[in-house]
């Protein structure tokens, strides 16, 4: 409606018209006979219907956070590679069977199988301390008496740069706090820091690496995460060491003199294993051959139980289903849930469906990832073609009442979805409040406990209703243009 | 001044009246010629004067907080016994000759010296979790392969008693939150549990006691504490999990099935050592027989750095005397500063003080204990004969700009100076808002970065003057009377 129609018509006549105009968009279709429905307010508005019975129902049954718990108290961590991943896979597809879903089944994808030992770091000289540290994904173990060495400190690699062979010989301690939500100095350049590191510190000759926990509490905890080294450049170790370990490392450098650590890591890397995708559908009504994805990822770092990361995304996208098919909502398309193994430390699952599914790829008409933690949900990131931003935001307006209404233009939705980028497939993830989530992300903390049971429901809600709203559009999204598909690096 | 009086008196009259009558209370001695007084307004009030430069000092020098730092950055974890106490004895005497105090000295205190080993511990049944775990202070070890038995959750003592023989061969947990500030919910009942909780299961047959970490935050901390064994009854291995993990165990019992646990500790009791309380003073103007003691205790446990528990006492007492040396701020009576060994296993500092000095007693005129954190402060408590907290109110009034003006009558000062309770010393506390202090004390968390250096410059200056003010005072505080000198349990 533009601002020229609105000077032409009358104030009181343009209201009698919007309360007569049908409301826009394409219909969905109605919920089977038999279904209740809460009040006449909602009763015109088949959407809003669907909003109501799937709120109403989650948050009556908690379903999403019984499967929560059960992942994080009965299975626990879940590394790709770990006897843990290989249970949750097993438990996963039994749930979806019991569930009632559709084509439950695994799709095999290799992970690497890396395996945390021993692991201790001291202050040497001038005093003695005991560090809180924690090994990064991947890394390569220390000699068995470790390594001590003195250390350097460095805020950026510019800075390493700069101090060229000054590096040699010595261990490299990448201390940058991390600000939640600031571009600047939050945590995607720590996480550059973190993932690149070693290779970048070894290039100057430096031995090991430790870099300041990306956390944004100081509780002494150590936040693992992942860490890659580069072909042709020395596999140094590399750990996180507590952020207050950190300060007390700056602290004595500071007054001038060495600091000398030791460091030893006893983690190894053995031979890829084979794990799974754990995928279950609902069956679109008219056209099953085109796919709403929705998905979180299985596997999870193996301090804590992996509860905001990712438990309550593979929690959310399984129950999403269970709720539809619970209260016989059955979109147009295909809902199909993709439980992703090792978004962690690899992408190696994310990879795989793409690769598996290439075929289909223009029948997938949307994926939605759910990873942003146990806050309460905010709405949905939007990568699509034109005009796909204000389809959501449409389609959202129906989250009003618990607020999940907010619609955030790009991004790539969620790693594990971001492969089909390259697909043109419209990318969407579920947003939720940051919260506390940098607290405990990647360390021992991250446990069932920071999970509040009501944003969990709201959550999977909110995904369920996304997941049918965009199954039972009449159009679906507009596809992500050619020129918009540059992946992003991870 | 009374309502009635007031009544009487135009109000005028009474403002003129009030504007002329001299302050009240005994004059403290000026500062020595030289000491620049920072504005009219504090010119005609001496104690005005005396807080004036006692804050500016502190506030401009920081010197509490650079002792404090050196104190956990350079010497680190103090258990009694350990290299550490004994690195901290040895500074601690040294810098209190480098600030010029007086009869600077050690007085032998022989104290337990327990050593910390390896510990683990899991849940074996019905599922499999590492969990986070350390031994209680003074703990006996298990075997070597470690003890696996069902875990038995109780919330009290009468939980646990109630269940009578049903611990036997068991592992008890003892599960209770801790809410701060609580009567009913707060640090105190839990403590006792932790206190007694080995010999009260072991008088049932327990095999060992698990206690959820007495703290405020789920970071999966664990926090160790004092505990003891009772004679004729078995030593039993104790020790503290995380509030995570004992809430798992929770839901997993809740579920119906019998949780086992395999706990590990490999830490002993060794024969006791030598060890001291330090000793620095202010000699008194006039009447230096007679002494003020101010303190707070050296020892602090072995996970983290003691900052808040009690290196800020410690920092406070010491840097209290150095601001009055260095302002020439002498008072009638001496001031000691008196730092404690052996406050958080065995209180041996604190009766080693008392038996020392017995012959004193009489000329011990108040004593003053700092260990309540790193919060702001907030004032004093206060246990003296009659008319003890209205001298102590309008001293603190003092203090007004930075509000630690509050006057709490009660309780016993502080753990190490409570024996002298026996002797009538009036005892005092110099309290601070708690804010997070139960999240962080007795674990790995308790370092230098979870103090605000403004917050303990405060704290100090609040010390030194009530110090100096007592300490001048021409009559002191009247003493505890025998009826009221019933000493408290620890």
């Amino acid at each position: 409606m533009t601002a020229a129609f609105l000077r032409r018509w009358p104030a009181t006549l343009l209201l009698i018209a919007m309360l007569l105009l049908p409301a826009g968009g394409p219909r969905p279709a109605l919920p089977a006979e038999g279904t209740s429905v809460p009040d006449r307010a909602v009763k015109d508005d088949p959407l809003a219907r669907v909003a109501a019975l799937i709120l109403g129902e989650e948050t009556a049954s908690g379903g999403a956070y019984a499967k929560l718990a059960w992942l994080t108290d009965r299975i626990g961590p879940r590394l790709s590679g770990s006897p843990g991943a290989e249970a949750a896979v097993a438990w996963a597809k039994q749930e979806m069977l019991r569930d009632g879903l559709s084509n439950v089944r695994t799709e095999k994808v290799m992970v690497p199988c890396w395996v945390r030992g021993e692991e201790t770091a001291s202050i040497v000289s001038p005093v003695s301390h005991r560090l809180a540290v924690t090994a990064l994904g991947m890394s390569d173990p220390t000699p068995a008496g470790g390594i001590t060495a003195p250390v350097v400190e460095v805020a950026s690699f510019d800075e390493l740069h700069r101090l060229g062979e000054e590096v040699s010989g010595k261990i490299v301690l990448y201390n940058r706090p991390i600000i939640p939500g600031s571009r600047e100095n939050g945590y995607g350049p720590a996480a550059d820091l973190r993932y690149r590191g070693a290779a970048e510190a070894a290039k100057q000759g430096a031995v090991a690496t430790l870099i300041r926990s990306l956390g944004t509490l100081n509780a002494r905890l150590v936040h693992t995460g992942s860490h890659a080294y580069e072909k042709g450049v020395p596999r140094i170790p590399a750990a996180a060491i507590s952020a207050e370990d950190a300060e007390l490392i700056h602290r004595l450098a500071a007054s001038g003199e060495t600091v000398e650590v030791r460091l030893t890591l006893g983690c190894r890397l053995l031979p890829d294993v084979e794990s799974a995708n754990v995928i279950g559908e609902l069956r679109g009504r008219t056209l099953p051959g085109e796919v709403v994805v929705i998905g979180g990822h299985m596997d999870s770092w193996d301090l804590g139980t992996g509860a905001i990361d990712d438990g309550t995304g593979v929690a959310a996208s399984m129950e999403a289903l269970r709720l539809l098919k619970k209260l016989n909502l059955r979109p147009r398309r295909t809902i199909r849930a993709v439980l992703f193994m090792n978004e962690e430390n690899g992408i190696r699952g994310g990879r795989a469906y793409l690769e598996t599914h290439q075929s289909e790829m223009e029948k997938h008409v949307t994926a939605i990832e759910a990873d942003s933690g146990a806050g309460r949900p905010t709405g949905f990131s939007v990568n699509a073609g034109p005009g796909g931003d204000e389809t959501i935001r449409r389609l959202a307006a129906h989250l009003k009442n618990i607020s999940a209404t907010g619609v955030e233009a790009g991004g790539d939705g969620g790693v594990d979805i971001s492969p089909m980028l390259a697909a043109g497939v419209p990318l969407m993830g579920l947003r939720q409040e940051g919260g506390d989530y940098f607290h405990w992300h990647h360390s021992a903390a991250d446990t069932l406990d920071k999970v509040d049971p009501r944003n969990l429901a709201d959550s999977a809600a909110a995904l369920a209703f996304m997941a049918y709203a965009l199954a039972d559009l009449e159009r679906p999204l507009p596809r992500i243009p050619p020129e918009a598909r540059k992946e992003q690096d991870y």
